[in-house]
């Protein structure tokens, strides 16, 4: 089955980079600081679908997504998860998480925001620093 | 740095068994079929913080936990996630969600519910349960 990323995805993030398995992309809203790692196999909706290479790679994938926004963003904590009830393609949110952010301690689900979205010059600026922060950490590896 | 179970996971999970990386226990609340994998690992807050070789057996206990539970309960759709604002020490939640529970299709920290003991009897047999279904999915790798 070919990948084709769900346009709910679609509409809520702003395309970075293709990575071996994965689609990486900014989401549209800069309350947080916030990827969506896809994997780019259709009819995916669970890791252990995956095949076992694919699920290596993902790991990687995500420790890399990890580390870019640690990098870049210095937050307290990475928040990482594969929830997916809304849209089953499997999709993995990893976030950058602050003690002074509106939800801190808690789940950044346990309050309601509205979403801030980018200006067009900015998104510019954020999407090309997290690709020089990949091209970087790709190169240290 | 040697591992040592964070007494707040300790106190709210049940000790299930432990894997060649993960300590897997059983969350002390039967709202969802809730698993906790926590890397026996000391000092680790993110996953990349894992040497490749333990991030590779990450996503694979991931993933077994993720068949266990869809392959005991039936969900629609299993929810994974490592969050650790209040907890650092690194641990991922993965549990089971239906279309017919108190959040869906929201996250579960999108509402609150109280946590539900399982008795004495209910732990033991759902214990069991999972530790039989661990060793048929070891058996069949």
């Amino acid at each position: 089955m070919d990948f084709a990323l769900d346009k709910r995805l679609d509409d809520s993030s702003h395309f970075i980079e293709d990575w071996p398995l994965c689609r990486v992309s900014l989401k549209s809203d800069r309350t947080w600081p916030w990827l969506y790692l896809v994997p780019r196999r259709g009819g995916i909706r669970e890791m252990y679908e995956l095949p076992a290479q694919d699920q290596v790679q993902l790991i990687r994938e995500i420790g890399m997504a990890q580390q870019a926004l640690q990098t870049l963003y210095t937050p307290d904590k990475i928040n990482t998860a594969a929830l997916g009830n809304m849209v089953p393609q499997l999709h993995i949110h990893i976030f950058a998480r602050y003690k002074t952010d509106a939800a801190w301690p808690k789940p950044v689900w346990a309050i309601q925001t509205d979403e801030i979205p980018y200006t067009e010059t900015d998104k510019l600026a954020e999407i090309q620093k997290l690709k020089s922060c990949f091209e970087k950490l790709r190169q240290g590896e």
